[in-house]
């Protein structure tokens, strides 16, 4: 019980003077089973990223930069820091390539190519860069926690009294290193005595609410009940909704939210109950260079996630994402700040 | 292809002078394998539509009237009229008690018992009385077909052009004797040439949209999509759909329409970007003597349609129905008409 049984969802690690590895729960086995993986090869990461073993927008910048330390490993020693640099800056498009919607992954993979042309102004010893860039994504994992727990009590402050919340997909610890962003806000609410009950819808089709977030909220020890996604509209027509929390994926300049699928369908029905609706989110999922949220590739993804039954002229139409208008959003919380205005993001 | 290639969706026969049998799709196996049951045991009606093996209101009240004649069976000739209607009655009442939502099944056993009460004033031998309630309900499922038709007619008038349009759960030919209600006036368009595509939500949790009427698409010819429920919405922004037909399984007083889950959610999202939102369901789906939706029964469904993973905390809430206000409705078909206002409905 409590925020501490939740386990770190991914972490880089080296033991004495061995190649580091980056630790990461398999996603896609929650709830049934709690299994790690470890790996030395950033190939990996890129397949658990693209195969959902990873996923939540800040989890996968961790995880593309861990790749980045991993792949610095296969230059060799004798190498000098300008082929070291080469090859990283050829790894980072394959990484950032692995999901595309996500704005946090390049993000990430970008502080950690920025660390590297900076590292190598101080050193030309190639295993003194591969130990500096460790140390970078080290750092990145701490200032994840930090801002996480950051937003949780910015976020906090949005609720009195006693709540009954609602979540969407899955913005938990899972979706980060640890903590989480919507669900953060919720563990720390909580904490304070503010929460009653979390509603879950399952959010199909990869089921990120029932499978993760429902597992998260029973590890924690938080009341929680699942829902279908057609039910938060009549949950709120009977008042049983206080507020909505989500993650996001990435905020553009206008303001444009970019996340999972229904969210939009969600803020729609909370606009028309009053229900307030935030939006929790790190500044690493800004990227107020992209004008709307139109600009941005919305990620198609697998029919097989939908359905196995193929039926003669039934086509599948599979986004992960959609675009919630600013005007939509009561207020959205970053470690920064809660801005309740689009223009205040600048 | 075409309507003709659907079957029959249930349909009481008599061969020869056997006894009456029903035979119905179980709709719980679609859409991997067509299976037709035949039973002329009337507690296995009742189990089929517990099961959903038959489910629709249309079709639940067709089934609730066969069960009703199955029943008569059980009473031996040699009993006079008196004990056959004590009989009937005992049965009409666990028969009505099947599914609580749906009018439909209520509405067609209450005719099929007052055809009993009238057909008593006539013959008061057992043999007579049985003979004319199969022909009461044989009457009756001529009678669905013909409204389901006359809607059809009625609905396609409100499209003009091409249009693509989205239907929610299954309000088709398996949700009723045959032809479909929402469905029914797809099928009438799109044989005018009014329909291009035909958007379908999955409806979780017992997914009849992507079970039921795909597979009804697939059959009949008409181009379709799958999507998830939470996908709605994001078309709707998109410019993508041109309006939205849905069934009902209770019309009260008041206008409100007691539907599948999500459909209230789905109005919703229809006013918000001004999709009109279509309900079509014949008269017998009205109860216009109960005042308002909050009077009604919604049914709550085990919660291992939702999931089979059990968490400690972890409540599931799996209501199969909500109440969506007349003022969301753009207009509401029957076979008398079109009503767009909801004191048009008295």
């Amino acid at each position: 019980m409590g925020i501490e049984s939740l386990p770190r969802t991914l972490e880089l690690v080296r033991e004495g003077s061995s190649r580091p590895v980056l630790r990461f729960i398999d996603q896609t086995k929650l709830p049934l089973e709690l299994v790690v993986e470890e790996t030395h090869d950033w190939q990996r990461v890129v397949e658990a990223i693209k195969r959902l073993e990873i996923r939540g927008a800040p989890a996968i910048g961790l995880a593309g930069a861990a790749a980045l330390v991993l792949a610095a490993e296969e230059v060799p020693s004798s190498q000098n820091s300008a082929i070291l640099l080469d090859h990283l800056s050829i790894r980072a498009g394959a990484i950032t390539a692995a999901r595309p919607t996500a704005v946090n992954l390049s993000w990430a993979v970008d502080q950690v190519m920025d660390a590297a042309q900076h590292i190598v102004t101080t050193t030309t010893e190639s295993e003194s860069i591969k130990e500096e860039l460790y140390c970078t994504v080290k750092k990145m994992e701490q200032e994840d926690e930090a801002v996480n727990r950051a937003m949780g009590e910015k976020g906090a402050t949005l609720l009195e009294g006693k709540n009954t919340v609602l979540t969407h997909c899955n913005a938990g610890s899972l979706a980060t290193g640890f903590y989480g962003t919507a669900l953060g806000v919720i563990y720390t609410a909580y904490a304070q005595g503010k929460i009653a009950r979390v509603f879950v819808d399952e959010t199909r089709p990869v089921a990120q609410g029932a499978r993760l977030s429902a597992w998260e909220l029973a590890r924690v020890g938080i009341p929680s009940t699942l829902i279908c996604d057609d039910v938060p509209a009549s949950l709120m027509r009977a008042g049983k909704i206080d507020a909505i929390f989500v993650g996001a994926d990435r905020i553009v300049g206008n303001g444009d939210i970019i996340n999972k699928i229904g969210t939009y369908n969600l803020a729609i029905a909370a606009k028309y109950h009053h229900v307030p609706f935030y939006v929790v989110a790190p500044t690493s999922t800004m990227d107020l260079d992209t004008k709307s949220g139109d600009e941005v590739v919305i990620e198609e993804r697998d029919r097989a996630e939908v359905t196995s039954v193929a039926l003669d002229g039934v086509e599948i139409y599979n986004p992960a994402f959609d675009i919630t208008p600013f005007d939509l959003v009561s207020a959205l919380v970053t470690e920064k700040g809660i801005y309740t205005a689009c223009d205040e993001l600048r």
